[in-house]
Protein backbone atom coordinates (compact mmCIF):
# COMPACT_ATOMS: atom_id res chain seq x y z
CA UNK A 1 0.00 0.00 0.00
CA UNK A 2 1.48 2.83 -1.30
CA UNK A 3 1.86 6.36 1.57
CA UNK A 4 -0.93 8.25 -0.38
CA UNK A 5 -3.42 5.15 -1.07
CA UNK A 6 -2.86 4.81 3.32
CA UNK A 7 -3.96 8.42 3.71
CA UNK A 8 -6.68 8.69 1.60
CA UNK A 9 -8.10 5.64 2.94
CA UNK A 10 -7.08 7.06 6.71
CA UNK A 11 -8.85 10.27 5.89
CA UNK A 12 -11.57 8.28 4.27
CA UNK A 13 -12.45 6.46 7.71
CA UNK A 14 -11.60 9.36 9.87
CA UNK A 15 -14.43 11.37 8.23
CA UNK A 16 -17.23 8.43 8.53
CA UNK A 17 -16.24 8.12 12.59
CA UNK A 18 -17.31 12.22 12.81
CA UNK A 19 -20.28 11.63 10.35
CA UNK A 20 -21.33 8.71 12.58
CA UNK A 21 -21.00 11.11 15.64
CA UNK A 22 -23.79 13.05 14.12
CA UNK A 23 -26.15 9.88 13.88
CA UNK A 24 -25.32 8.15 16.42
CA UNK A 25 -25.08 10.74 19.86
CA UNK A 26 -28.27 12.62 20.92
CA UNK A 27 -28.69 15.98 19.08
CA UNK A 28 -27.50 19.06 20.34
CA UNK A 29 -30.89 20.18 21.22
CA UNK A 30 -31.98 17.30 22.86
CA UNK A 31 -33.57 18.78 26.53
CA UNK A 32 -31.40 19.33 28.45
CA UNK A 33 -29.46 21.25 25.80
CA UNK A 34 -26.38 21.97 27.46
CA UNK A 35 -25.32 18.55 28.59
CA UNK A 36 -25.86 17.63 24.69
CA UNK A 37 -23.74 20.49 23.35
CA UNK A 38 -21.11 20.08 26.25
CA UNK A 39 -21.16 16.03 25.13
CA UNK A 40 -20.91 17.04 21.23
CA UNK A 41 -18.70 19.69 21.97
CA UNK A 42 -15.71 17.15 22.95
CA UNK A 43 -16.85 14.44 20.57
CA UNK A 44 -16.13 16.84 18.49
CA UNK A 45 -13.05 19.28 18.65
CA UNK A 46 -11.31 16.39 16.68
CA UNK A 47 -8.49 14.09 17.59
CA UNK A 48 -7.21 11.31 15.81
CA UNK A 49 -10.06 8.80 15.90
CA UNK A 50 -7.25 6.56 16.01
CA UNK A 51 -9.68 3.93 18.23
CA UNK A 52 -12.45 3.49 15.96
CA UNK A 53 -10.25 3.55 13.05
CA UNK A 54 -8.63 0.73 14.27
CA UNK A 55 -11.66 -1.11 15.15
CA UNK A 56 -12.95 -0.62 11.65
CA UNK A 57 -9.39 -1.54 10.11
CA UNK A 58 -9.98 -4.87 11.64
CA UNK A 59 -13.35 -5.31 11.15
CA UNK A 60 -12.67 -4.85 7.09
CA UNK A 61 -10.57 -7.63 7.30
CA UNK A 62 -13.77 -9.89 7.25
CA UNK A 63 -16.81 -7.71 6.65
CA UNK A 64 -20.18 -8.69 7.37
CA UNK A 65 -23.53 -7.54 7.17
CA UNK A 66 -23.42 -5.64 10.56
CA UNK A 67 -22.75 -1.84 10.36
CA UNK A 68 -19.38 -1.08 12.39
CA UNK A 69 -19.98 2.66 12.83
CA UNK A 70 -22.19 2.25 16.12
CA UNK A 71 -18.99 0.58 17.70
CA UNK A 72 -17.10 3.38 16.46
CA UNK A 73 -19.04 5.94 17.96
CA UNK A 74 -19.37 4.23 21.31
CA UNK A 75 -15.32 3.46 21.47
CA UNK A 76 -15.19 6.93 21.06
CA UNK A 77 -17.55 8.21 23.22
CA UNK A 78 -15.93 6.45 25.55
CA UNK A 79 -12.37 7.44 25.04
CA UNK A 80 -14.22 11.31 25.54
CA UNK A 81 -15.43 10.34 28.71
CA UNK A 82 -11.86 9.02 30.36
CA UNK A 83 -10.48 12.35 28.76
CA UNK A 84 -13.25 14.83 30.01
CA UNK A 85 -12.57 13.67 33.55
CA UNK A 86 -8.77 13.27 33.64
CA UNK A 87 -9.28 17.09 32.42
CA UNK A 88 -10.98 18.00 35.83
CA UNK A 89 -9.91 20.43 38.17
CA UNK A 90 -9.65 17.72 41.05
CA UNK A 91 -7.54 15.49 38.35
CA UNK A 92 -4.88 17.52 35.85
CA UNK A 93 -6.82 20.32 35.93
CA UNK A 94 -6.35 21.16 32.31
CA UNK A 95 -7.43 24.34 30.27
CA UNK A 96 -6.14 22.90 26.93
CA UNK A 97 -7.10 19.87 24.88
CA UNK A 98 -6.06 18.92 21.28
CA UNK A 99 -6.07 22.97 20.62
CA UNK A 100 -9.47 24.15 22.46
CA UNK A 101 -10.41 24.87 25.77
CA UNK A 102 -11.27 21.63 27.92
CA UNK A 103 -14.62 20.79 28.81
CA UNK A 104 -15.38 22.14 32.07
CA UNK A 105 -13.50 25.40 30.89
CA UNK A 106 -15.94 25.77 27.72
CA UNK A 107 -18.60 24.86 29.64
CA UNK A 108 -18.56 24.37 33.43
CA UNK A 109 -17.49 21.39 36.21
CA UNK A 110 -20.67 20.21 37.19
CA UNK A 111 -21.51 19.96 33.18
CA UNK A 112 -18.11 18.90 32.30
CA UNK A 113 -18.49 16.04 34.97
CA UNK A 114 -21.86 14.66 34.18
CA UNK A 115 -21.09 14.92 30.20
CA UNK A 116 -18.69 12.69 30.93
CA UNK A 117 -20.72 10.40 33.11
CA UNK A 118 -23.32 10.23 29.99
CA UNK A 119 -21.14 9.63 27.07
CA UNK A 120 -19.60 6.50 29.63
CA UNK A 121 -23.59 5.98 29.59
CA UNK A 122 -24.27 6.70 25.87
CA UNK A 123 -21.40 4.33 24.82
CA UNK A 124 -22.28 1.43 26.62
CA UNK A 125 -25.87 1.62 26.20
CA UNK A 126 -25.41 2.40 22.04
CA UNK A 127 -23.46 -1.45 21.89
CA UNK A 128 -26.47 -2.92 23.42
CA UNK A 129 -29.23 -0.81 21.25
CA UNK A 130 -28.22 -0.68 17.99
CA UNK A 131 -27.50 -4.59 17.62
CA UNK A 132 -30.57 -5.34 19.55
CA UNK A 133 -31.15 -7.63 16.34
CA UNK A 134 -28.38 -9.65 17.35
CA UNK A 135 -28.25 -9.93 20.94
CA UNK A 136 -25.36 -12.07 21.16
CA UNK A 137 -23.09 -9.44 19.47
CA UNK A 138 -24.30 -6.93 21.47
CA UNK A 139 -23.94 -8.43 24.95
CA UNK A 140 -20.26 -9.80 23.91
CA UNK A 141 -19.14 -6.17 22.41
CA UNK A 142 -20.71 -4.31 25.67
CA UNK A 143 -18.70 -7.47 27.86
CA UNK A 144 -15.52 -6.16 25.71
CA UNK A 145 -16.00 -2.13 26.52
CA UNK A 146 -17.23 -2.49 29.74
CA UNK A 147 -14.07 -4.55 30.83
CA UNK A 148 -11.49 -2.55 29.25
CA UNK A 149 -13.12 0.90 31.02
CA UNK A 150 -13.16 -1.24 34.47
CA UNK A 151 -12.18 -0.64 37.95
CA UNK A 152 -9.41 -2.72 37.12
CA UNK A 153 -8.54 -1.75 33.67
CA UNK A 154 -8.90 1.63 32.26
CA UNK A 155 -10.01 3.25 35.37
CA UNK A 156 -7.20 0.98 37.19
CA UNK A 157 -4.51 2.49 35.49
CA UNK A 158 -5.61 5.64 36.02
CA UNK A 159 -5.86 5.07 39.97
CA UNK A 160 -2.27 3.70 40.13
CA UNK A 161 -0.87 6.67 37.88
CA UNK A 162 -2.33 9.19 40.78
CA UNK A 163 -0.84 6.50 43.57
CA UNK A 164 2.62 6.91 41.50
CA UNK A 165 2.28 10.52 41.63
CA UNK A 166 1.48 11.17 45.21
CA UNK A 167 4.15 8.52 46.60
CA UNK A 168 6.47 10.01 44.08
CA UNK A 169 8.10 6.91 43.74
CA UNK A 170 6.85 4.64 40.83
CA UNK A 171 8.13 1.11 40.21
CA UNK A 172 8.66 -0.61 36.81
CA UNK A 173 5.62 -2.52 37.86
CA UNK A 174 3.46 0.12 38.42
CA UNK A 175 4.48 1.90 35.21
CA UNK A 176 3.47 -1.35 32.99
CA UNK A 177 0.48 -1.36 35.34
CA UNK A 178 -0.57 1.81 34.18
CA UNK A 179 0.42 1.79 30.44
CA UNK A 180 -1.52 -2.12 30.23
CA UNK A 181 -4.71 -0.69 31.48
CA UNK A 182 -5.04 2.66 31.41
CA UNK A 183 -3.73 2.98 27.32
CA UNK A 184 -3.56 -0.44 25.98
CA UNK A 185 -6.52 -1.90 27.45
CA UNK A 186 -9.08 -0.15 25.56
CA UNK A 187 -6.93 -0.29 22.34
CA UNK A 188 -6.85 -3.52 22.77
CA UNK A 189 -10.93 -3.72 22.55
CA UNK A 190 -10.88 -1.82 19.69
CA UNK A 191 -9.01 -4.92 17.80
CA UNK A 192 -11.47 -7.04 19.89
CA UNK A 193 -14.42 -5.15 18.98
CA UNK A 194 -13.75 -5.09 15.48
CA UNK A 195 -13.32 -8.88 15.05
CA UNK A 196 -16.15 -8.93 17.03
CA UNK A 197 -18.61 -7.69 14.51
CA UNK A 198 -16.57 -9.08 11.50
CA UNK A 199 -17.96 -12.12 9.84
CA UNK A 200 -14.55 -13.98 10.25
CA UNK A 201 -15.02 -13.73 14.05
CA UNK A 202 -13.66 -17.38 15.86
CA UNK A 203 -11.74 -17.87 19.40
CA UNK A 204 -8.47 -17.92 18.00
CA UNK A 205 -8.75 -14.82 15.67
CA UNK A 206 -10.19 -13.00 19.06
CA UNK A 207 -6.78 -14.33 21.28
CA UNK A 208 -5.12 -13.13 17.78
CA UNK A 209 -6.89 -9.71 18.17
CA UNK A 210 -5.81 -9.39 22.16
CA UNK A 211 -2.28 -9.94 21.31
CA UNK A 212 -2.40 -7.66 18.94
CA UNK A 213 -4.07 -5.02 20.70
CA UNK A 214 -1.62 -4.89 23.61
CA UNK A 215 1.51 -4.37 22.00
CA UNK A 216 -0.36 -1.49 19.51
CA UNK A 217 -1.22 -0.20 22.68
CA UNK A 218 1.74 -0.69 24.46
CA UNK A 219 3.63 0.58 21.58
CA UNK A 220 1.05 3.49 21.45
CA UNK A 221 1.77 4.84 25.18
CA UNK A 222 5.51 4.93 24.91
CA UNK A 223 4.90 7.06 21.82
CA UNK A 224 2.88 9.21 23.59
CA UNK A 225 6.16 9.17 26.56
CA UNK A 226 8.10 10.31 23.88
CA UNK A 227 6.44 12.78 22.74
CA UNK A 228 5.76 14.60 25.50
CA UNK A 229 9.81 14.74 25.80
CA UNK A 230 10.18 15.47 22.22
CA UNK A 231 7.26 17.29 20.53
CA UNK A 232 6.10 20.99 21.32
CA UNK A 233 2.98 22.25 22.58
CA UNK A 234 1.57 23.45 19.00
CA UNK A 235 1.82 20.55 17.49
CA UNK A 236 0.39 18.06 20.33
CA UNK A 237 -2.51 20.54 21.01
CA UNK A 238 -2.12 20.43 24.90
CA UNK A 239 1.09 21.32 27.12
CA UNK A 240 4.27 19.19 26.56
CA UNK A 241 7.18 18.26 29.11
CA UNK A 242 5.00 17.90 31.71
CA UNK A 243 6.12 14.36 32.45
CA UNK A 244 9.68 15.89 33.07
CA UNK A 245 8.78 18.80 35.31
CA UNK A 246 6.51 16.25 37.38
CA UNK A 247 9.43 13.98 37.82
CA UNK A 248 7.14 11.07 36.37
CA UNK A 249 8.49 7.98 35.57
CA UNK A 250 7.32 6.88 31.98
CA UNK A 251 9.53 5.23 29.39
CA UNK A 252 11.24 7.72 28.43
CA UNK A 253 12.88 8.32 32.63
CA UNK A 254 13.54 4.75 32.62
CA UNK A 255 15.24 4.00 29.40
CA UNK A 256 15.73 6.89 27.54
CA UNK A 257 13.82 8.50 24.42
CA UNK A 258 16.64 5.96 22.08
CA UNK A 259 15.68 2.74 23.72
CA UNK A 260 12.33 3.77 24.29
CA UNK A 261 11.96 4.61 20.27
CA UNK A 262 13.60 0.68 19.99
CA UNK A 263 10.72 -0.63 22.54
CA UNK A 264 7.80 0.83 20.27
CA UNK A 265 9.45 -0.17 16.94
CA UNK A 266 9.85 -3.75 18.51
CA UNK A 267 6.36 -3.72 20.01
CA UNK A 268 4.64 -2.61 16.67
CA UNK A 269 7.02 -5.11 14.11
CA UNK A 270 5.38 -7.91 16.98
CA UNK A 271 2.16 -6.54 16.40
CA UNK A 272 2.78 -6.44 12.47
CA UNK A 273 3.54 -9.99 12.75
CA UNK A 274 0.89 -11.38 14.48
CA UNK A 275 -1.64 -9.90 12.04
CA UNK A 276 -0.96 -12.88 9.94
CA UNK A 277 -3.34 -14.84 12.50
CA UNK A 278 -5.55 -12.49 11.74
CA UNK A 279 -5.56 -12.49 7.86
CA UNK A 280 -3.30 -13.16 4.83
CA UNK A 281 -4.40 -9.65 3.69
CA UNK A 282 -4.39 -6.84 5.93
CA UNK A 283 -2.55 -4.52 4.32
CA UNK A 284 -4.50 -1.65 5.67
CA UNK A 285 -4.35 -2.89 8.92
CA UNK A 286 -0.70 -3.51 8.71
CA UNK A 287 -0.13 0.26 7.21
CA UNK A 288 -2.37 1.56 10.74
CA UNK A 289 0.04 0.24 13.17
CA UNK A 290 2.94 1.47 11.23
CA UNK A 291 1.45 4.74 10.89
CA UNK A 292 0.34 4.82 14.75
CA UNK A 293 4.02 4.02 15.43
CA UNK A 294 5.39 6.89 13.77
CA UNK A 295 2.84 9.56 14.50
CA UNK A 296 4.50 13.07 15.48
CA UNK A 297 0.92 14.01 17.61
CA UNK B 1 -50.31 -9.87 54.23
CA UNK B 2 -49.54 -8.88 57.94
CA UNK B 3 -47.16 -5.87 58.92
CA UNK B 4 -45.20 -8.29 60.05
CA UNK B 5 -44.63 -10.75 57.56
CA UNK B 6 -44.28 -7.72 55.27
CA UNK B 7 -41.02 -6.45 57.37
CA UNK B 8 -39.93 -10.00 57.95
CA UNK B 9 -40.00 -10.23 53.82
CA UNK B 10 -37.94 -6.85 53.30
CA UNK B 11 -35.31 -7.81 55.82
CA UNK B 12 -34.79 -10.76 54.11
CA UNK B 13 -34.80 -9.14 50.59
CA UNK B 14 -32.20 -6.63 51.92
CA UNK B 15 -29.69 -8.98 53.42
CA UNK B 16 -30.11 -10.80 50.25
CA UNK B 17 -28.97 -7.50 48.16
CA UNK B 18 -26.31 -7.20 51.09
CA UNK B 19 -25.16 -10.51 50.29
CA UNK B 20 -25.04 -10.06 46.43
CA UNK B 21 -22.76 -6.95 46.84
CA UNK B 22 -19.92 -8.60 48.30
CA UNK B 23 -20.33 -11.83 45.45
CA UNK B 24 -20.89 -9.07 42.29
CA UNK B 25 -18.63 -6.31 43.14
CA UNK B 26 -14.92 -7.10 42.69
CA UNK B 27 -13.73 -7.76 45.91
CA UNK B 28 -11.31 -4.91 47.94
CA UNK B 29 -8.02 -6.57 47.40
CA UNK B 30 -8.32 -6.07 43.50
CA UNK B 31 -5.96 -3.91 42.33
CA UNK B 32 -5.73 -1.16 42.86
CA UNK B 33 -6.74 -1.46 46.19
CA UNK B 34 -8.59 2.38 47.30
CA UNK B 35 -11.10 2.53 44.19
CA UNK B 36 -11.94 -0.60 44.99
CA UNK B 37 -12.70 -0.05 48.96
CA UNK B 38 -14.40 3.35 47.36
CA UNK B 39 -16.48 1.41 45.92
CA UNK B 40 -17.60 -1.27 48.77
CA UNK B 41 -17.73 1.68 51.07
CA UNK B 42 -20.53 3.36 49.26
CA UNK B 43 -21.86 0.57 48.38
CA UNK B 44 -22.16 -0.89 51.59
CA UNK B 45 -22.84 2.23 53.86
CA UNK B 46 -26.55 1.03 54.22
CA UNK B 47 -29.68 2.89 52.24
CA UNK B 48 -33.43 1.36 52.02
CA UNK B 49 -32.08 -0.96 48.70
CA UNK B 50 -35.67 -0.12 47.70
CA UNK B 51 -34.67 -0.33 43.77
CA UNK B 52 -33.05 -3.61 43.61
CA UNK B 53 -35.95 -4.98 46.11
CA UNK B 54 -38.50 -3.39 44.25
CA UNK B 55 -36.69 -5.39 40.75
CA UNK B 56 -36.57 -8.59 43.49
CA UNK B 57 -40.49 -7.96 43.85
CA UNK B 58 -41.65 -7.46 40.31
CA UNK B 59 -39.42 -10.40 39.37
CA UNK B 60 -40.69 -12.71 42.09
CA UNK B 61 -44.52 -12.29 40.61
CA UNK B 62 -42.97 -14.95 37.69
CA UNK B 63 -39.88 -16.09 38.87
CA UNK B 64 -37.94 -18.07 36.07
CA UNK B 65 -34.65 -20.04 35.77
CA UNK B 66 -33.09 -16.66 35.56
CA UNK B 67 -30.93 -15.21 39.29
CA UNK B 68 -31.78 -11.78 39.39
CA UNK B 69 -29.51 -10.86 42.00
CA UNK B 70 -26.97 -9.49 39.40
CA UNK B 71 -29.60 -6.96 38.11
CA UNK B 72 -30.06 -6.02 41.49
CA UNK B 73 -26.44 -5.10 42.12
CA UNK B 74 -26.49 -3.48 39.08
CA UNK B 75 -29.24 -1.34 39.45
CA UNK B 76 -27.75 -0.50 42.96
CA UNK B 77 -24.31 0.28 41.69
CA UNK B 78 -26.10 2.27 39.10
CA UNK B 79 -27.93 4.42 42.22
CA UNK B 80 -24.71 4.43 43.87
CA UNK B 81 -22.83 6.13 41.46
CA UNK B 82 -25.34 8.97 41.01
CA UNK B 83 -24.75 9.76 44.90
CA UNK B 84 -21.23 9.65 45.05
CA UNK B 85 -21.05 12.03 42.04
CA UNK B 86 -24.06 14.43 43.28
CA UNK B 87 -22.04 14.63 46.68
CA UNK B 88 -19.09 15.95 45.17
CA UNK B 89 -17.97 19.39 45.86
CA UNK B 90 -18.41 20.89 42.07
CA UNK B 91 -22.17 19.39 42.81
CA UNK B 92 -23.98 19.22 45.97
CA UNK B 93 -20.61 19.73 48.45
CA UNK B 94 -21.80 17.18 50.67
CA UNK B 95 -20.09 15.85 53.73
CA UNK B 96 -22.54 13.06 54.77
CA UNK B 97 -24.72 10.37 53.25
CA UNK B 98 -26.48 8.38 55.26
CA UNK B 99 -24.49 9.36 58.42
CA UNK B 100 -21.55 8.81 57.31
CA UNK B 101 -18.45 10.78 55.40
CA UNK B 102 -19.20 10.89 51.65
CA UNK B 103 -17.09 8.59 49.53
CA UNK B 104 -14.77 12.01 49.12
CA UNK B 105 -15.05 12.74 52.21
CA UNK B 106 -13.55 9.04 53.58
CA UNK B 107 -11.15 9.15 50.45
CA UNK B 108 -10.66 12.48 48.36
CA UNK B 109 -12.27 13.75 45.12
CA UNK B 110 -10.04 11.87 42.46
CA UNK B 111 -11.09 8.51 44.06
CA UNK B 112 -14.57 9.39 44.51
CA UNK B 113 -15.05 10.45 41.17
CA UNK B 114 -12.85 7.31 39.97
CA UNK B 115 -15.19 5.07 41.96
CA UNK B 116 -18.24 6.58 40.39
CA UNK B 117 -17.12 5.97 37.44
CA UNK B 118 -16.36 2.79 37.99
CA UNK B 119 -19.67 1.75 39.46
CA UNK B 120 -21.76 3.08 36.51
CA UNK B 121 -19.24 1.18 34.31
CA UNK B 122 -19.78 -2.01 36.32
CA UNK B 123 -23.55 -1.48 36.55
CA UNK B 124 -23.89 -2.06 32.32
CA UNK B 125 -20.84 -4.43 32.30
CA UNK B 126 -22.06 -6.78 35.07
CA UNK B 127 -25.75 -7.39 32.78
CA UNK B 128 -23.81 -8.01 29.83
CA UNK B 129 -21.68 -10.56 31.84
CA UNK B 130 -23.74 -12.33 34.27
CA UNK B 131 -26.46 -12.92 31.78
CA UNK B 132 -24.31 -13.90 28.94
CA UNK B 133 -26.28 -17.13 28.22
CA UNK B 134 -29.05 -15.40 27.29
CA UNK B 135 -27.56 -12.70 25.43
CA UNK B 136 -31.27 -11.22 24.42
CA UNK B 137 -32.16 -10.51 28.12
CA UNK B 138 -28.69 -9.23 28.48
CA UNK B 139 -28.80 -6.48 25.36
CA UNK B 140 -32.61 -5.79 26.99
CA UNK B 141 -31.13 -4.93 30.37
CA UNK B 142 -28.39 -2.77 29.35
CA UNK B 143 -30.77 -1.08 27.08
CA UNK B 144 -33.19 -0.56 30.13
CA UNK B 145 -30.59 0.40 32.74
CA UNK B 146 -28.42 2.75 30.09
CA UNK B 147 -31.77 4.53 28.88
CA UNK B 148 -32.88 5.53 32.25
CA UNK B 149 -29.03 6.13 33.26
CA UNK B 150 -28.92 8.69 30.14
CA UNK B 151 -28.29 12.16 29.33
CA UNK B 152 -32.35 12.03 28.38
CA UNK B 153 -33.03 10.88 31.76
CA UNK B 154 -31.32 10.68 35.24
CA UNK B 155 -28.86 13.28 33.84
CA UNK B 156 -30.80 15.12 32.25
CA UNK B 157 -32.98 15.17 35.53
CA UNK B 158 -29.68 16.21 37.31
CA UNK B 159 -28.96 19.15 34.67
CA UNK B 160 -32.09 20.20 34.67
CA UNK B 161 -31.84 20.63 38.55
CA UNK B 162 -28.81 22.58 38.20
CA UNK B 163 -29.79 24.68 35.50
CA UNK B 164 -33.35 25.45 38.09
CA UNK B 165 -31.20 26.48 41.06
CA UNK B 166 -28.64 28.91 38.78
CA UNK B 167 -31.50 30.51 37.04
CA UNK B 168 -32.96 30.88 40.41
CA UNK B 169 -36.67 30.07 38.20
CA UNK B 170 -38.24 26.70 38.61
CA UNK B 171 -41.23 25.97 36.35
CA UNK B 172 -43.80 23.47 37.34
CA UNK B 173 -42.69 22.02 33.80
CA UNK B 174 -39.03 22.21 34.73
CA UNK B 175 -39.91 20.35 38.42
CA UNK B 176 -42.07 17.68 36.74
CA UNK B 177 -39.09 17.02 33.75
CA UNK B 178 -36.82 16.53 37.05
CA UNK B 179 -39.07 14.21 39.15
CA UNK B 180 -39.74 12.22 35.92
CA UNK B 181 -35.98 11.61 34.84
CA UNK B 182 -33.83 12.17 38.30
CA UNK B 183 -35.74 9.93 40.04
CA UNK B 184 -38.29 8.08 38.59
CA UNK B 185 -36.70 6.84 35.84
CA UNK B 186 -34.33 4.56 37.87
CA UNK B 187 -37.40 3.28 39.63
CA UNK B 188 -39.09 2.54 36.73
CA UNK B 189 -36.07 0.55 35.17
CA UNK B 190 -36.19 -1.09 38.47
CA UNK B 191 -39.97 -2.81 37.81
CA UNK B 192 -39.13 -3.05 34.39
CA UNK B 193 -36.21 -5.30 34.67
CA UNK B 194 -37.81 -7.35 37.23
CA UNK B 195 -40.47 -8.00 34.92
CA UNK B 196 -37.35 -8.80 31.80
CA UNK B 197 -35.92 -11.43 34.20
CA UNK B 198 -39.23 -13.23 35.11
CA UNK B 199 -41.05 -15.55 32.90
CA UNK B 200 -43.72 -13.59 33.07
CA UNK B 201 -42.41 -10.98 30.47
CA UNK B 202 -44.07 -9.90 27.37
CA UNK B 203 -45.03 -6.71 26.26
CA UNK B 204 -48.30 -5.84 28.27
CA UNK B 205 -46.23 -6.67 31.32
CA UNK B 206 -43.99 -4.43 30.00
CA UNK B 207 -45.93 -1.93 29.84
CA UNK B 208 -47.60 -2.02 32.94
CA UNK B 209 -44.48 -2.09 34.25
CA UNK B 210 -43.64 1.31 33.10
CA UNK B 211 -46.79 3.01 34.06
CA UNK B 212 -46.58 1.53 37.78
CA UNK B 213 -42.78 2.77 37.90
CA UNK B 214 -43.22 5.93 36.91
CA UNK B 215 -46.32 6.52 39.54
CA UNK B 216 -44.14 4.83 42.43
CA UNK B 217 -41.02 6.81 41.36
CA UNK B 218 -43.24 10.21 41.05
CA UNK B 219 -44.30 9.50 44.39
CA UNK B 220 -41.39 8.57 45.96
CA UNK B 221 -40.21 12.12 45.14
CA UNK B 222 -42.62 13.78 46.13
CA UNK B 223 -42.59 11.82 49.80
CA UNK B 224 -38.56 12.95 49.76
CA UNK B 225 -39.96 16.63 49.08
CA UNK B 226 -41.88 16.02 52.09
CA UNK B 227 -39.73 14.16 54.24
CA UNK B 228 -36.97 16.99 53.41
CA UNK B 229 -39.56 19.91 54.78
CA UNK B 230 -40.66 17.51 57.83
CA UNK B 231 -37.88 15.34 58.93
CA UNK B 232 -34.73 15.77 60.76
CA UNK B 233 -31.31 14.94 60.03
CA UNK B 234 -30.88 12.20 62.61
CA UNK B 235 -33.54 10.18 61.09
CA UNK B 236 -32.65 11.08 57.48
CA UNK B 237 -28.64 10.16 57.56
CA UNK B 238 -28.28 13.57 56.10
CA UNK B 239 -29.16 17.26 56.42
CA UNK B 240 -32.80 18.18 56.49
CA UNK B 241 -34.32 21.31 55.26
CA UNK B 242 -32.15 22.28 52.37
CA UNK B 243 -34.55 22.69 50.24
CA UNK B 244 -36.49 25.30 51.92
CA UNK B 245 -33.08 26.88 52.33
CA UNK B 246 -32.27 27.09 48.41
CA UNK B 247 -35.57 28.48 47.78
CA UNK B 248 -36.04 25.19 45.63
CA UNK B 249 -38.78 24.46 44.01
CA UNK B 250 -40.10 21.41 45.13
CA UNK B 251 -43.92 19.30 45.36
CA UNK B 252 -44.20 20.87 48.68
CA UNK B 253 -42.91 24.88 48.20
CA UNK B 254 -45.27 24.58 45.29
CA UNK B 255 -48.90 22.46 46.79
CA UNK B 256 -47.72 23.15 50.92
CA UNK B 257 -47.27 19.48 52.74
CA UNK B 258 -51.01 18.65 52.77
CA UNK B 259 -51.69 18.76 49.51
CA UNK B 260 -48.47 16.70 48.32
CA UNK B 261 -49.03 14.23 50.89
CA UNK B 262 -53.09 13.69 48.58
CA UNK B 263 -50.77 13.77 46.16
CA UNK B 264 -48.36 11.07 46.63
CA UNK B 265 -51.18 8.89 48.15
CA UNK B 266 -53.07 9.22 45.07
CA UNK B 267 -50.02 8.21 42.84
CA UNK B 268 -49.45 5.03 45.07
CA UNK B 269 -52.88 4.28 44.97
CA UNK B 270 -52.81 4.43 41.03
CA UNK B 271 -50.00 2.11 40.96
CA UNK B 272 -51.58 -0.76 43.24
CA UNK B 273 -54.48 -0.58 41.14
CA UNK B 274 -52.19 -0.98 37.93
CA UNK B 275 -50.54 -4.36 39.23
CA UNK B 276 -53.72 -6.16 38.02
CA UNK B 277 -52.26 -5.70 34.96
CA UNK B 278 -48.94 -7.45 36.07
CA UNK B 279 -50.39 -10.19 37.90
CA UNK B 280 -53.17 -11.36 40.10
CA UNK B 281 -51.73 -12.02 43.26
CA UNK B 282 -48.76 -9.41 43.96
CA UNK B 283 -48.98 -9.08 47.20
CA UNK B 284 -45.51 -8.19 48.01
CA UNK B 285 -45.22 -6.33 45.50
CA UNK B 286 -48.76 -4.10 46.40
CA UNK B 287 -47.32 -3.69 50.16
CA UNK B 288 -43.91 -2.43 49.19
CA UNK B 289 -45.54 -0.01 47.16
CA UNK B 290 -46.98 1.04 50.29
CA UNK B 291 -44.32 0.89 52.19
CA UNK B 292 -42.59 3.07 50.41
CA UNK B 293 -45.33 5.84 50.17
CA UNK B 294 -45.38 5.30 54.23
CA UNK B 295 -41.83 5.61 55.08
CA UNK B 296 -40.19 8.30 57.34
CA UNK B 297 -36.63 8.21 55.86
Amino acid sequence: MTKDEFKRLLDEKRKKVEEAIDVYLPKADTRPHIVHEAMLYSMKVGGKRLRPILLMAAYELFPSELDPMPACVAIESLHTYSLIHDDLPCMDNSDLRRGVPTCHKKFDEPIALLAGDALLTHALWLLADAYKAHPQVAADLVCDLGDAASSRKLIGGQVEDILGEREGKMTVDRLNFIHANKTAALITSAVTMGVRLSSGCNAQRLEAARQIGAKVGLAFQVIDDILDATSDAKTMGKPVGLDERNEKMTYVSLYGIDESRKIAEKLSREAVELCGALSESADFFKALIEYMQNRIY
